[in-house]
């Protein structure tokens, strides 16, 4: 670990740990503010324009978090007592405690996919298994949910090809789509490489495929709080009660929203840098010890890590400034972001390689 | 078709249908009622501490329908945002029409497994699935529902091997076993051919494995109404009152009960009939149309087609003077039960037989 | 206590607990039965549409509880998140155990009424409550309930006036009327002494008033299990949904639905003798102890005490073969029914007449 | 309205409307964060423990909304089905749109006190209608909310010796006080004057009579955003997962904290201002039409007016520069507040005057 300072820390633990930049505090304390429950902020209702119509959706709603946001946008096309499907590692049913089944009455079944990739094999899965209109004896699939980035599959992008024939086969046959991209940001960066219309053209050919979509601004855009809910003007009106209902319904709300409009303005392109972070971090474990992970599967900013002892590896990793997470009693998460520059990289690396290599004595 | 009566008609879209027969009548004529509600009612004490007997539980309940005996026996061991696993095709996640995500808050994710065959394979993918005590970010799994017979799987016998190995995976970890036995009685009277203690071994050696379980007097056994749910008599007593909030808490539920009783003492060992014609059927199904369905698979008494189009077969068969059920697209199923004798088993094996034997002309 | 018999009991503690007379019973073992989740239950359908008819509504159906039927007829006029209003005595309320609450999402606020009973200054309290479409910032009242006879106010008979006057206020306001009637009978033969249609008329003159209704076989009518729920055609086709999913959808009901069937035709005029034996023994207690109750306040066939310690009251009394209930630390309910005749009403008199008289010594 | 600059604008309609003020902001601005969910917000952390400790329990939680900490306190002491007792005026059943009912299954009954007052008849009737413990077949009270200042009574301060005998008559029963003290601040700046400890006397005193309180930063304490839930240790470490499962878990939300933190040091005494000027209105206005308010009931920052026709009155004041809130028909509400200084007061005493005077031509 030669070359890295002593005292340096770098915290992989999640995206959701960035800090508001200066410039973005500066946009924050400077913001015009209104009662947003009253839909008078201004910033907010520029915010909730700005990214409704980068998904070219009739209307948005900010949210004071990327879960809630998900609960509602669910709620819109699910009935009590209706069904969801999604996959088994969907942040939806792993990492919202429950909430669709508690204050919806949605119901889920789940499909498996592996890294959470909606590849082809995986839609026709999704598709085996809907039955919508199902009558009064049989629950019915009222929509599907699609997460993209995967975050527990580890930022894996799901390819629009597969997307476009799973929209094809749910709108025929009257099943929503509903799209949690906390991190869409990621892939579209990932994906606007190769498309006419760049990161944006993703994200708005994806936000064409789905009645209900939520994006975060705090993971990688790196605002403190905040989402933004996605849908038709009728459905986000039936929201916004919804969101008063749920305790979500917050006051000058321009404060945060100030900070996601920086963050679409300046920190968007920039998840390309975490991204090759991560791959860097991720080919550096592998070489150390190969077949801990792979760096062709490493498309974002995560790196899922296979280990023998999860907590004892995260605890090694923290004494030597790295704060990683455990995922599973064998599997370390690593989250790049806006937080982590080079030389949080360097100590990154110099770590894992240390941890990961043969011990020779 | 000659020989068989030209008005005959028989019902196999479901053991549910059965009829009391004019004995069960009787019994019920002639039960001695309370007031069920003020747990007053002798007939439906002796039903409830019969059947809590038979699995080896310390108290029992009666229930209007096996739905609700599901709904509170999975409440019983989950509380409102915690995670119950189950198989995609299990009667809890597709014929109760959300009830456990709508009255208790239970949130589901699905393994999948063909026929819904609980083998050792499908018992690694449940513990591999299993995220116990997760913690404040990560949902926990609570319980884990079996379905033995598998109502959508074609009436599949659970191993027992398999229940046992689940049972120490699941106990080890903390997690609940839930039996949804609506069709019990059919796996203990096959798995009781082979077992020392008969087919009331096999149920006490399956009660013994879970902590709460609903098992069905109106299918397979011809009750008009019930089920009955066991466990401990804490969780029973608590159960009690969940049943009233339901609104399942009847009044002189002795004559249902009287019925409940008299096909526990008349109605068990002649399932093996019904398993038999089922299989007779399967036989003639795939004689006239190999691989339709697979007769050795036929354990129970349920039988699943593949038909090109399951509506148009249903209407044939139908006019025919046989009743199936459309299960999906190209799915038909038929159940054998009391009402069906030797006589309308001729005619399914007829009817079965003309439409599925190939097109000569 | 002279000249009442030795081994005499009588249970007043409620009407619930009536036993299935011996014609009754004939009535349900002779029933023609079918499988009544698929509607095909002819006695069910012949019961269900009797109802309806009777209330004027389009369609009926038949529930295991009184409970069931008022959860799933207020769901039918009051979405999640939406307020019914009631009095704070309604069994809704009260005796529900918070099923509107737990499994519709249904809040509640009361009005108080002396007797819950529904005069002129009540209905006035009720109006002032509503806020119907109360927009996106107050709750929107969505129906109101009401109790006719009312259980916890002693029997009460609702004025037809008060509710023609609530009608009218409700339905131009948008706001539905769900109508109690587990005790409609009661009502209906106090009140159709004096209506050109007799008992009928006020049933459907009543039935003409609200959006839901559900009546109750298991009470009064001596029916050993079941309620019906009446309202428009569509919104029972919802309701059959709603059943099945809250574990209500029993199978060969017709057995149940024939004692209903026979209740209708024989036990609803008979009622008054229940309403004349309930007024004898309020006299006598009144006569016994002034004020403990008011005879002229009991129009049907519930009586209310006032002592000085309820529990032992109800203590004192069961040792005199009498059978009461404590509603309250002071508060005694008693209750005539089916199978309380001139001897059991003779043996109440005598030990309410030695209990509430002043003691001389 | 001479005196008055024409270009003057005031807004009453609520003191939620309050924008940051130029140190408030700076505040912000500076604010060291983390991340929330993981408990690692330094500023957050501090504002929680401040707030508990002035009211003398032992944690608190921040809350994106007053509305999700009531939810959330009320569910502590509340289990699904139970029963929370309220003043039919109270926020938590007319402005919380149904959230009890609806994510944490709360029934609610409702008692009347004029304008919200929790006097000693109110007690009474408070204690006579709870229902503690009260076993399998009636609705068992599990709690009371209490709601001071009096959001829709008119900003009503609650007797200290009320809310000490209530305290009394629950504990002894085991029902737990809730506090929606979203304005205790107000109440406590009124009782403080006489309080031997001041405001923050006032605020442990009757901290220390509720097993949970929600206290707003948002209203008059002016800060944008938050609220904070104070219990036990024990109860704070359910509520912080419940918050996560309603979607109420933000990320750096210590730039809302530090403003909160910067209100309490700046902002509660100055609330007697606010009081002064609401009473200041209040007096012009009954001054212009004797009865239409009572001066002397304007305890704290709200008046509530009777008039003819609340729309067109708020409508022709709005016309001259002073915002209005209809709350019903006839009953007009204004709210003094942070960002309402001398001369919006003036504006509002000549606006007032001249709507309510009477006209003469």
């Amino acid at each position: 670990m030669s070359g890295v300072r002593a005292d340096l820390r770098v915290d992989l633990r999640s995206d959701t740990l960035t800090r508001p930049t200066a410039a973005m505090r500066r946009a924050m304390a400077e913001a015009e503010v209104g009662d947003d429950v009253y839909a008078e902020d201004p910033t907010t209702n520029a915010l909730e324009a700005r990214v409704a119509g980068l998904l070219g959706h009739e209307a948005g709603l900010f949210f004071p978090t990327g879960s809630l946001a998900n609960v509602l946008g669910v709620r819109l096309v699910v009935a009590p007592g209706e069904e969801l499907l999604c996959d088994a590692l969907a942040h939806v049913v792993r990492a919202e405690l429950g909430a669709h089944a508690v204050t919806s009455g949605v119901t889920t079944r789940t499909w498996h996919a592996p890294r959470g990739l909606l590849d082809d094999d995986a839609v026709d899965r999704v598709v085996a298994m809907m039955t919508p209109d199902a009558g009064p004896y049989l629950v019915s699939t009222a929509a599907v949910a699609v997460e993209d980035t995967h975050n527990f599959g580890g930022g894996t992008v799901q390819p629009l090809a597969s997307l476009h024939r799973l929209h094809a086969a749910t709108s025929s046959a009257g099943v929503a789509l509903h799209l949690d991209g906390a991190r869409l940001w990621n892939a579209a960066v990932v994906q606007g490489a190769d498309h006419p219309g760049g990161w944006q053209g993703v994200v708005r050919e994806i936000g064409g495929l789905v009645a209900t979509a939520s994006v975060c601004l705090s993971k990688g855009l790196g605002a403190p709080v905040g989402s933004v809910l996605v849908s038709s003007a009728e459905n986000i009106a039936r929201a916004r009660i919804w969101r008063k209902r749920m305790g979500g319904g917050m006051r000058q709300t321009g404060l945060l929203a100030a900070a996601g409009l920086h963050a679409l303005d300046h920190h968007v392109e920039r998840l390309a840098d975490d991204h090759a972070r991560a791959r860097r971090i991720a080919e550096a474990a592998a070489a150390a010890r190969p077949g801990c992970t792979d760096p062709a599967a490493v498309e974002t900013n995560i790196v899922v890590l296979d280990v023998d002892d999860a907590r004892a590896f995260v605890l090694a990793a923290a004494e030597r400034g790295v704060a990683l997470s455990a995922l599973g009693p064998k599997t370390v998460r690593l989250v790049t972001h806006l937080d982590v520059d080079d030389e949080g990289t360097d100590l990154a690396v110099a770590v894992l390689t240390e941890l990961l290599s043969p011990r020779t004595s």
